[in-house]
């Protein structure tokens, strides 16, 4: 056991129909007066009750996916001008992120109200694009001081949309289990995260609105961000950056068709990770837990099907060799990494 | 799903075999030049290869049990006359507690390393003791910036004590359960404590030293003392608090008699604790699980034993009943805590 995990401080506050009373309360407990609340226009509805229980100088509703610097230069010259003391996000990833580039410069607390299942709030990592390259870091300033998780406001998510977030938060637990940084407390938080997910998703899915599927749907996307956000990157995240990149595939299906390919080429290496992924998943095997999962799930399986072209297949591999993490449980060659692709590429069974 | 969670920042290091290192990284790392080296006269040994890759500038071992306030007064004045700008704690709970004292008045950083499994060093709780009455609160400049923990430091703790000190951590986690903020993310931790414990105390029992058995019951001690510092002290923390300040009873000994009778009396009406507490214990339930551990453990089960009266059953009884948490899972009557009470006496079976 040798180690070094670093607990970042943050307040967390489920809240399920109550956000707006919440909120208000995270808002006076940080000793602020002067809101400025971020939210996008599609946003506007959900953010409505909570504005009105705050002193709100200013309302920002320019946002933009991957935070493009010029939209955060003047959310940053808005927050300057409006003299805001603290930021109110309510949205998805793109809005916390906006929050987060004004965070980084002026040092403004965060109290985060996430209407999906992107998990940004829980971390301290930011991103920025200019001229369409993203930048991103870590920085404990754009760690929201505050979280309040309602899971009232999830019920407009189409299903679709909420079942392909929420595999992808399945996917920072589990890549979090050998990520670069991957340490004992990383690993039962992640597996807190599965079980949550896997008991919540299949209630997602049915439609609903189910407010105790998507509470711990939410809970569990909450411990896939800590998990993962202290673990770092493993194979799997390695994997689907370098695809999405390569050919502009869709993010949330990329991630679960990888998945269970990554699983089954790792899981016979990481008896601990296989141990605790089959324990949350209530499964006699990890990748028997995450099959069963994703079939109720109808989650999408072949990268065919995402538009990924087959002659990409040995174009990625040494891209995607060369970003492999040194403690990978299974060392991998490049043959390793064609044939996992290819078996993706189909939708063949993992192996 | 309604609760709040505050997570503390704190890095946390093991690092067997390695500490002095590890501590002048962690040193380095908080930017800190001026050591005062905190070290009763007995970890004198245990400190002074920690203390040769340090820059200390004082090395002060007055320590006593509880902290008295003017042992508080010399040490904050020693800080102050030597002008160190951290403080490296090495030992048990009372060093522990003497670093957070200066810390309290001071605001100087800690770097602590236990060298028990009083756990003090992964809370914000501190304690004075004034005219034999002892004060506590929680303030987050007590809270260790950085803990190092080192098994090697632990090989000389005479069994008996160290078991009795696991047993006591065994008694955080399970108290974490149910306390009155206990939430999720506390009940994760400890459930994972338990798991811990469970696998390190039978090999701290042997003797040995067996360093991976000190490493696991010193990560279960972490676990316990974080989620028990959110969750705030339960029905037995309660229990054994009268009874220790009336009878004036070993302290580790009582929580060990005591906190089979408290599962018993609560597991019925708490299932997602029975269920993670037997999960730990691998067992078939919570309260069969605790039982064969305290049988390997050889824990001491009665309250006669630890030197209580019998006629203290009743007189305890009234005292106890006024400190039961409102959120107690099992409402508890005067006659419940008398029969509890008069079965942890006789050391007769839990149910």
């Amino acid at each position: 056991m040798r180690f070094v995990h670093e607990t970042l401080p943050q307040r967390v506050r489920f809240a399920t129909g109550e956000s707006a009373r919440a909120v208000a309360e995270e808002v006076e407990h940080l000793g602020a007066r002067r809101v400025m609340l971020i939210a996008s226009k599609d946003e506007a509805a959900l953010a409505g009750p909570i504005a009105s229980l705050l002193p709100v100088v200013r309302r920002h509703d320019e946002v933009v996916m991957h935070v493009p610097v010029e939209i955060a230069r003047r959310a940053r010259r808005a927050a300057a001008d409006c003299e805001a003391d603290i930021l109110v996000s309510v949205g998805g990833g793109s809005t916390t992120g906006l929050a987060k580039a004004v965070a980084m410069t002026t040092g403004l607390p965060i109290v985060a109200v996430p209407t999906t299942y992107a998990g940004s709030e829980a971390t301290n990592v930011w991103g920025l694009t200019e001229e369409s390259v993203k930048r991103t870091g870590a920085d404990p300033k754009v760690l929201p001081r505050s979280i309040v998780y309602d899971a009232g406001l999830l019920t407009g998510l189409p299903t679709m949309m909420a079942v392909a977030s929420g595999l992808n938060a399945m996917a920072h637990c589990i890549d979090s289990m050998w990520g670069p940084r991957a340490d004992p407390l990383d690993q039962v938080l992640a597996g807190e995260g599965i079980r949550r997910l896997a008991l919540g998703l299949p209630r997602v899915k049915q439609g609903g609105p189910d407010i105790g599927g998507i509470e711990e749907t939410l809970y569990g996307a909450y411990l896939a961000a800590v998990s993962f956000a202290s673990a770092g990157s493993g194979l799997h995240h390695r994997i689907c950056h370098v695809l999405g990149g390569m050919f502009d595939l869709p993010h949330a299906q990329t991630h679960a068709v990888v998945l269970p390919y990554v699983l089954a080429f790792n899981a016979p290496n990481a008896p601990e990770a296989e141990r605790r992924i089959a324990e949350a998943l209530d499964a006699s095997s990890a990748t028997a837990g995450l099959a069963a999962l994703r079939a109720t799930l109808d989650a999408p399986n072949s990268l065919k099907a995402c538009g990924m072209p087959e002659e990409g297949i040995t174009k990625a591999a040494g891209r995607i060799l060369e970003a492999v993490p040194a403690n990978n449980p299974t060392p991998a060659t490049e043959d390793d990494i064609v044939r996992l692709l290819k078996a993706a590429w189909e939708g063949s069974e993992p192996s």
